[in-house]
């Protein structure tokens, strides 16, 4: 038994409730072992070598579906089987851009999820140029008609990664604002704190009745160099060939593996991330590692040969990208069953620095407790107000408790949506820190005595 | 005058014999002036921006001599020219790659410099790997003909190059081996150090009478890709589509400008970078930073009122990376020339540690009052060994003396040769660094008594 253990246990003698001493003291052991493994790399190598890149409703995703039952049946859990839906699919296709006047040179970028396209002869415009998604929308229909808009913005990168919030209408909204002003295309500075010639891909949100535009994420590099063509004070224009199209209605699904539990009336615990990804990269961090981190500390779980006293459910859900579409099917076909907790591991593959929750105030000592055990880890107790990973947000708006182990993501947004979204961008020793944080958290939720009853909805 | 500066002429007047103090304490002061500048900064924006990528013999290569004399002309040099020459000009196509099998997804790579092409139909074929340029070498004919040869390899970052030399037989000579062998193509680990979505092109090198075949570099995570789909022990199959062309011979040149001196008969004093880059960035720390700093370091002495002793002469050479064709004709038409001192600046924009030179030993203590003056800056007197940078290794190999203030290179293959070679990889700092550098060798370099005689050349 290592020393931090040793420590812990003591320290949990004293301070856990007695009847929640138990499952603590066996969290602690099973978080040490899960740090020294390497399950979590195996699954997300294997994902991110054998499929690659699993955009929602395509093919890839279908084959990473087939991909993910066998291998959770061959890691041994319970119940494996794809819960299918169908969506309306959208293919890249092809994608070229330069400026080409008054500095003629080849730019790089990438359409957003749902871009319209400029048919296959492409289209050549002076830009429009704003600021800010703010400025845009202020702007004179006149100034953007028949313009390429280009809108420039900044974004630091931070920790929480909560600026992605208050930066994102930038690739959410802007477009549609500036179809509904009558611009030809929109190119936006890519929503990331990189400085590589990589394109920020992302879903773009067209409002009703609003026709797409052609709408693409320039890499920063190349945005900078069209605000320094720009600052010469000259009309910039653009030549832009993007030929993405919709396919129509395709299958997608959710893969759903268990650990049956002891007592089904006690509710189960949800964990897991997204098999779908961006078709830039290989969805290694966007959510390969989520996926990989999550079934490996159910896998540890299962390796203890201990049943639990609550089923542990892992789910890897379809078509997050582009718009919780699994979460959503999800949340449809179980919300209503008893769920005691879930949460989602969707924030890349950097260590877990706080353990953030959404449950009753009743249920918070089962938190407190799962922090001790997390604490040799570098985890800090969180906030009460959390509404966990993306894909577990429509279980948190019927009042499922939710647990979110929370991500240093300081570089998360210099490779999300893009290509550079590679294997070798995880560290080895931060993803078995994140396994072994699920592990005890599963653990304690599985096997502890907190009720977990469904919190207020109500604001 | 900064404190270091006092330090420093307190520091000279005791160590530098009493004809060299002069020069030196003019040297620092024009050195502490170049560390507050700018210059560079214009120099080196406006060509990336104004004229981004400028492959050699091309017409953007042509704006960029036009943009150089504009420039050079309105710094206040004198003979401001270009000296044309023509050259053999190959440009990239198409350029699209995926494994077909076992794992379908697609690649990122760009064709080498003189590359043959797939045609527009592109190629199948399956990998013959190889872990490095001396197995390819071993390689029984029979097991490469017919195939795409992968050559895999690592290079470590080092912060003078070094192993540069060493490596890049992958790249300079591997597909001439793989053609000879009857391979249909070959893909290589691309030269470099970063762990980006970014290929690093560059020239190969046909042997005599050698059909180009299809050449080009992965990225490197594709090359890791490819490694472990290699590592399931199935057959690999690439599709490969690369399309550059040969478009015959065109006009490349060398642009000239001069400080002239008052003693003519002295010999010049050469400094400058290659106006050059490879198309895929916008060639700003190979070499837009090299032309930047050289010249805003003569432009500082310019701009002191003085004139120097002997002509300084910046030379921004044109065709350096298809293989030295500016370095070459510079030096037939010059070679014979009274030369006192040559240098080039070709290794990025990081800070400048060391300075090494070839000059004969009478000559040395200009040398180390050129270090003296450079102590406050970090920079440590380096060997005598140095052939200089590329393009003023045809004068080393005349006998003329060099000077080589070498950069800190660390981060150099992380962005060679990549579209990610663009200006905001520039510290400013350190690019002030360099031009307070190269300022102060000119200055000592163009009024000192040393006699900088021409070198033996023999072994």
């Amino acid at each position: 038994m290592h020393k931090t253990s040793l420590l812990l246990a003591a320290l949990l003698t004293f301070t856990l409730p007695a009847n929640a001493a138990e499952p603590a003291d066996a969290a602690a052991k099973l978080r040490d072992q899960a740090l020294a493994g390497n399950r979590a790399w195996e699954i997300v190598e294997g994902l991110t070598t054998e499929i690659g890149p699993r955009l929602a409703g395509t093919e890839t995703e279908a084959r990473a579906r087939d991909w993910a039952v066998r291998k959770l049946t061959a890691l041994g859990f319970a119940n494996v089987r794809i819960e299918p839906f169908d969506m309306p699919v959208w293919v890249r296709g092809s994608e070229d851009a330069a400026i080409v006047a008054p500095f003629p040179q080849k730019l790089h970028l990438s359409a957003l999820g749902g871009s319209g396209s400029t048919g296959d002869k492409g289209l050549e415009a002076e830009i429009a140029a704003f600021d800010s998604v703010d400025a845009l929308s202020a702007a004179d229909p006149a100034a953007v008609r028949g313009k390429i808009v280009f809108v420039d913005h900044r974004m630091m990168p931070t920790m929480d990664g909560s600026s992605y919030g208050f930066f994102g209408a930038v690739r959410r909204t802007a477009p549609s604002i500036a179809a509904q002003k009558g611009a030809a295309a929109i190119v936006i500075r890519s929503l990331g704190t990189d400085h590589h010639r990589n394109p920020h891909t992302g879903q773009t949100n067209w409002a009703e009745g609003v026709k797409p535009i052609p709408a693409a994420a320039l890499s920063i590099p190349d945005a900078e160099q069209i605000a320094r063509a720009l600052s010469r004070g000259k009309p910039v224009r653009l030549r832009l060939l993007l030929t993405p199209r919709q396919i129509g209605v395709r299958p997608s699904g959710n893969v759903v593996a268990e650990i049956p539990g002891s007592d089904p009336a006690a509710g189960v615990v949800l964990a897991g991330g997204h098999l779908d990804s961006w078709d830039l990269g290989t969805g290694a961090i966007d959510d390969g590692a989520g996926v990989a981190i999550t079934a490996a500390a159910a896998k540890r779980i299962l390796d203890s040969g201990i049943q639990p006293r609550r089923t542990i459910r892992i789910v890897w859900w379809g078509a997050e990208e582009v718009g919780l579409l699994g979460a959503n099917a999800y949340a449809k076909a179980h919300g209503h069953e008893p769920h005691a907790l879930a949460g989602e591991s969707d924030f890349g593959a950097g260590r877990i620095w706080s353990l953030a929750s959404r449950v009753n105030d009743a249920d918070l000592p089962a938190v407190r407790a799962m922090a001790q055990a997390l604490a040799p880890l570098g985890v800090a107790l969180g906030d009460n107000q959390s509404h966990g990973g993306p894909d577990v947000s429509p279980l948190a708006a019927l009042g499922i408790p939710i647990i979110s182990p929370e991500q240093d993501g300081l570089d998360y947004f210099d490779l999300h949506h893009t290509p550079d979204d590679t294997l070798d961008k995880i560290d080895r020793a931060a993803l078995d820190q994140n396994v072994a944080t699920w592990t005890a958290v599963l653990w304690i939720a599985a096997n502890g005595d907190a009720a977990f009853g469904r919190v207020s909805t109500k604001p």
